[in-house]
C-alpha cells in the first residue's frame, strides 16, 4: 500500500521534513497546518518541492471545531474553511482532515453536527476537497468512531468520510471490528500510531508518547486488519506526536518511521518482505581498540586464548569454548579506547538474513575485504554496531573463521576446560542506545532479527534513571540488552558490555582473580541485604563478597554474575544462569553502577 | 521545626548526598535503602559521617510487604526484619519506615494486620525501634491514611504509629482535614512532597514526578497545617524521586529543597521569615558584552539614547522613557557574545527585599563596588542572573543612576516621544533556564520575590518542546517568562529576550527600520492564516506582514508583537498590549522560533 507521514511526526523546517520523507522512502505526506504556517515557501512552491521529491500531499490537517456549534459561529467557521479549501487547492490536495468539536460551545447534538458537516462538505466539493472526520478520543461529544461514522453515514455527501487513526481508537479500548461495517470507500483517510501501554490523560499521552507502529503496546496490526478487510486502499500513513522524535534528526526518524510501516504490512499480510532468519546464537563480538595491551591482558585473565589472526588485517581471534572475541586494531580504531564495534551473529541462512535486513532499510555496511576472504554481510544497527551474519564452523557454507590463520594456541579438543576458566559462551551484550533512537533500537533487533522485545525496565545510577530493554530469542541463545541513559549526550561515554556464560561462578571468578585479573568491588552492605532478603547462608554469601559476585532470583530460576574492570569502553560480566533464570540482574544494576562510579581500578 | 529530607531525593553516591544536605542546612537525613545498599561506607561509618556533618538520621526506609500475609511469610519477613533492626541500631537511628504491602499475597483482613504489625513493633522495641506505617496510595489493601490509622490504633502498641506522606494522601484526593483527629504523638513521621496536577497512574506519579513543596500543584501547605494541629512536632522531611532531580547536582537541589521547606513554614505559619517584598516594575536590564558596537547600534536603532556612564566602570546607561538598558563591558564579559547578566528590580524596601532574598537561600551576589558607589545589593537567580533591588529617582532613597555621570544626552523632559520611538518600559524578560532548574526557577521567584506563577504552557519549537511558564506580579508590572528546552544541554546557547513596551506597536517599528533596524521576517503563510482565523482586514495585516508583526488575542485583549534581530545571546521584543491582554504570545511562538532558526539578518 502507499505510504505517507505527517510533517508533524519528524523535526525540523518543513522542507527538512519533506526532504527525510522522500529520501526514505515515503511515497507522499499530511502537511501539518503549523508546519505551513512557518515556512517561508509560499503554498505553490511547496507543491513544487513535493512533486520535485516525488512526494504527493495526500492530506492537509488539522480543521478544528467546526460542528455542532450554534449557526453565527458556524458561518464564521465556513469563512475560515473556504480560505483553507483555497489555499489546499494552491497545495494541490484534495483531502482535509477535520477533527471532531472540543469546543466549549459544542452541542450534543448528532443532527446539528452531521448538517454542519454536510454544508462544509458542500464547500469543499467546489473547490473538488474531501472532507475526512475524525473522532479524537477527547473530542467533546464525539470520541469514538462509530459515533463519527454515523454523523458521516447520517451527512450522506459524497465529499464527507470518515479518517481513521489507530491511536484515537485504540488508546479509548473501543473495539474495532466494526470498522469492518464501514463501506471502505467512506474512510478516506488511515492515520497509524502506536504508543507505550501508560495510563494516563488521553490528550497527554497523544500528544507526547505517540510511537510508530510496533513501538508501543497498541495492537495496530490488528487494527489495520479490520480496515483493510473494510475495504480502506489509501495510503497508510504516520502521525507521530512524540517529544523524542521532534528533538532527533529527521532523517534517521524517517527510516524508522518507514521500517515500521515495513513490518506492520508484514503481520497484517498486506506486504510480505524476505522472511526474518533468527540467529541461533552469538558467532562473535568484535572489539576495536588503538591499543590491544590491556584487552589482551583482560582476555587472558579471563581464560582465553589467542588461537587465529586474519590473514590479510590486523585482527585476532580469542576463543574460549564458543565463546567469540575478536580484536581489531584496524583503521576503524579511535582514540577514545577499546570499543565494542560488531557483533557477529549465527545465522541458520546469512544471505537470507542481510536480504532481510536489506529489505527492512538496513543499512548495509561496505566491507573492506582482503583478497581470499570469506563473503560476510554485515548491516548498521541503529547505534552504529555492525551485524554480521555468520556461518561458523559449519560443513556446508564457508565460515568466517577461515580467514584466520591458526597462531598454534587452542584449546583441548576433548572440550575439557584444562585450557580455560569454564566460559563457553557469550550470554548476552549490553550496547548502549542513542537517546534519540531507543525505540527504533527494538523495532529494528525485533523486525530486522526477528528477536523478542521483553518489557522496559527503570534502572537507578547514581546521577539518573537508566532505561533498559531486552531483546532475545526464545531460547535465549541471542540476547541483546539495549539500555540508554536519562538524556541526549548522556549515552556518548557510557560502557558496553559483554557477558560470558558459565557453570560455575565461584570457579570461573576465582581462576580470574588468580590469573591477575580484578572483579569489581561490591559493598558489603549489599551482602547483609542478600543474607536478610533471601537468606542465604554465611558461608555462601561470604564467598560472593570476597570475589564480588551479586546474586538475583526470578520465578525461574537464580542468577550470579559480576563484572570486570572497564577497558575503554568495554568492560566483560560473568554469569551463571541456574534453572531457567531469565532476566539480566536488573534489581542489581543499581549496585553495580554506583561500584563502577565509584572505583577506579 | 526541624528539617530533613531523604537520601533518594538528592542526585550522586550516598556521601556526596549527606555533605549536600548538610551544606543547604538540613538538620537530618532519611537513609534510602539503596544508598546505603550501594555505599562503601560501612553503617558505623555512615553514623560517624552524618554525625560529622551535623546531621541526624531520622528514618531508615523501607520495609515493604511486611503484614497481613500468611505465617510462614511473616516470619520470614520478621527475620528480614530483625536484620534490618541489628543495622538501624549500627546507624544510630530508631524509625523505620513499614509502607502498606502492596503484594499479591497479603489479603484484606485489618485484624491480622494489625496483629502482624504488632509483633514487628514488640520485635522493633527490643531494638528501641519505632515502626511507622505508611499507607502507600497503591497499597494492595490498605491505601489511605485512615486506614492505616485505623489498623495502628487496632495494634495499639507503643512502637507502632504512622508515617503521613503528603503525596500519597493529597494524589488519592483524601481529605486532609481527619488528620488532626489522629494524637499527635502517633504521627512518628512527615513526609512532604508537591507533584504537578497529573492525570496518570498514580505509582508512575509518584516515582517520577514528586517534586519539592510549592513547585507543584497539591496543597502541602494546607496539608501540613492539619498535620501540625494533630501535634505532630517531629521533622518535616521530604521525600522527592524525581527524574529531573536524579540528573542535577545535589548541592543545587539540596538548597531547592531547605528553600521549599522555608516557604512551606512560612506559608502554613509555623516559620516566619523576613516578608516578602514584591517588586514594582523592572528598574533596568544590564547586558555584558565584549563588544559594545552591535549592541548600541541596535539600542540606538530602537530609539535609546545613551543618557549616561558609571563613574568607576565601564558601563553605559541606555534610556527610553522608563526602559533602562545598562551596557557593560567590564571583566565579567565572556567571549561568546552578547548576555543579559543582570535585573534591577525596582523595589519598594531595597535592604528589606534583600534580607528576604537572603533568608531564602538566594546565594548573595559579591560586589565590585568603587569608591562612592550608591550602596546597592543583589543575589543571584538559579539560572545566575544577577538581580538587583533598587530605587530609581525616588527621593527618600539613593537612586542608583547617581553613579551614573550625564552624557549630555537626554529626552525631552516634558515626556514627549520627540527622541525616542514610543517605549516607555521594559515588559517583560524571558530568561532561559538551566534544564535541570526550572522548577526551582519558578519556587525562586514565588518565595523570594513574591512573584505569581502561571500555567506552564508547551512551544513547538523546530527541533523540540520548550516549556514556557511565567512569573509576574499581579498588576504585571514585573514579568518574566521562565524559559526551559527540551532537554538538558540544549539551554546553553538560547537567547535571552528583553521585551519593551510601547503603545502603537506600527509607528514604533516603522521608526525602528527607519533608523536601520532589522526586524524578524515572519512567512506570509503565519497572515493568511491571522486573516482567516481573527478575520482581520488585509489593510491591516497587510501592515503587520510588511514589518513581521505578530497578532494574538486572549479572553482579556490583543497582543501585537515583533522581534529584533539576536546580538550574541540576546534579542529584543517590541509589544504592544490592548484591552488588558495578560499573556506572551506563546501561540506565536512556533512561528517565532523557525523563523529565528531559518534566517540569519
Amino acid at each position: 500500500m502507499r505510504t505517507s507521514i505527517a510533517t508533524v511526526s519528524l523535526s525540523g523546517p518543513l522542507t527538512e521534513k519533506l526532504t527525510a520523507a522522500a529520501r526514505a522512502g515515503f511515497d507522499g505526506v499530511e502537511i501539518f497546518e503549523n508546519d505551513l504556517l512557518t515556512s517561508p515557501l509560499t503554498p505553490e512552491e511547496i507543491r513544487t518541492r513535493c512533486a520535485d521529491l516525488g512526494l504527493t500531499i495526500d492530506l492537509y490537517q488539522p480543521m478544528r471545531d467546526i460542528e455542532a456549534v450554534p449557526d453565527e459561529e458556524f458561518a464564521r467557521n465556513l469563512r475560515r474553511a473556504e480560505h483553507k479549501f483555497r489555499l489546499m487547492r494552491r497545495l494541490g490536495t484534495d483531502t482535509v482532515l477535520v477533527c471532531s468539536s472540543v469546543s466549549p460551545n459544542a452541542v450534543d447534538d448528532d443532527a446539528l453536527a452531521a448538517a454542519q458537516l454536510r454544508q462544509l462538505a458542500d464547500l469543499a466539493s467546489e473547490y473538488d476537497i474531501r472532507v475526512a472526520y475524525e473522532a479524537l478520543a477527547w473530542g467533546r461529544h464525539v470520541n469514538t468512531y462509530d459515533h463519527a461514522w454515523r454523523i458521516v453515514e447520517a451527512a450522506d455527501h459524497p465529499a464527507l468520510g470518515l479518517c481513521l487513526d489507530s491511536f484515537h481508537i485504540l488508546a479509548r479500548g473501543s473495539d474495532p471490528k466494526a470498522i469492518e461495517d464501514i463501506p471502505g470507500e467512506k474512510i478516506y483517510f488511515l492515520q497509524l500510531a502506536d504508543a507505550p501501554q501508560l495510563a494516563m490523560d488521553v490528550l497527554q499521552w497523544s500528544r507526547h508518547y505517540r510511537c510508530f507502529p510496533g513501538q508501543g503496546g497498541l495492537d495496530v496490526a490488528g487494527f489495520l486488519g479490520h480496515v483493510i478487510r473494510a475495504g480502506y486502499d489509501g495510503p497508510l500513513s504516520l502521525e507521530i506526536f512524540n517529544d523524542v522524535f521532534r528533538q532527533a534528526d529527521a532523517a534517521t526518524t524517517a527510516v524508522d518511521a518507514l521500517r515500521s510501516l515495513l513490518v506492520l504490512q508484514e503481520s497484517t499480510g498486506v506486504h510480505a518482505s524476505p522472511a526474518p532468519v533468527v540467529p541461533t546464537g552469538v558467532a562473535f563480538a568484535e572489539l576495536v581498540t588503538t591499543d590491544v595491551e590491556p584487552t589482551a591482558e583482560l582476555l587472558t585473565a579471563l581464560g582465553f586464548i589467542r588461537t587465529g589472526r586474519h590473514h590479510g588485517k590486523p585482527v585476532d581471534l580469542w576463543e574460549q569454548g564458543e565463546a567469540r572475541i575478536l580484536v581489531n586494531t584496524g583503521p576503524a580504531a579511535r582514540r577514545d579506547g577499546t570499543v565494542l564495534a560488531a557483533l557477529g551473529l549465527e545465522s541458520p541462512d546469512p544471505a537470507a538474513a542481510a536480504q532481510r535486513a536489506e529489505a527492512l532499510l538496513a543499512p548495509v555496511l561496505p566491507r573492506r575485504r582482503t583478497p581470499g576472504d570469506v563473503p560476510l554481510s554485515s548491516v548498521a544497527a541503529p547505534d552504529g554496531t555492525a551485524l554480521f551474519f555468520c556461518a561458523t564452523r559449519r560443513p556446508e557454507l564457508p565460515s568466517w573463521t577461515e580467514d584466520f590463520e591458526p597462531t598454534g594456541q587452542e584449546f583441548d579438543p576433548s572440550g575439557q576446560e584444562a585450557d580455560g576458566h569454564g566460559i563457553h559462551h557469550i550470554d548476552h551484550l549490553a550496547l548502549t542506545q542513542p537517546w534519540h533512537q531507543f525505540d527504533e533500537a527494538t523495532l529494528f533487533h525485533r523486525g530486522v532479527l526477528g528477536l523478542d522485545a521483553q518489557d522496559s525496565v527503570d534502572v537507578a545510577d547514581p546521577y539518573g534513571l537508566f532505561r533498559s530493554r531486552a531483546v532475545s530469542t526464545a531460547d535465549g541463545s541471542v540476547r541483546i540488552a539495549l539500555g540508554v541513559g536519562p538524556g541526549p549526550g548522556d549515552d556518548l561515554g557510557r560502557p558496553q558490555h559483554i557477558a560470558l556464560a558459565c557453570d560455575d561462578l565461584v570457579t570461573t571468578a576465582r581462576r580470574f582473580c588468580e590469573a591477575g585479573g580484578h572483579l569489581l568491588p561490591i559493598p558489603a552492605n549489599y551482602y547483609e541485604d542478600l543474607a536478610a532478603r533471601y537468606g542465604l547462608p554465611e558461608e555462601e554469601w561470604s564467598v560472593y563478597r570476597k570475589l564480588g559476585i551479586l546474586y538475583d532470583r526470578d520465578a525461574y530460576g537464580t542468577l550470579r554474575h559480576c563484572y570486570t574492570r572497564t577497558v575503554g569502553r568495554v568492560f566483560f560480566e560473568l554469569v551463571q544462569r541456574d534453572g531457567g533464570y531469565r532476566g539480566y540482574g536488573a534489581p542489581n544494576a543499581p549496585v553495580r553502577l554506583a561500584a563502577q562510579r565509584a572505583v577506579a581500578f
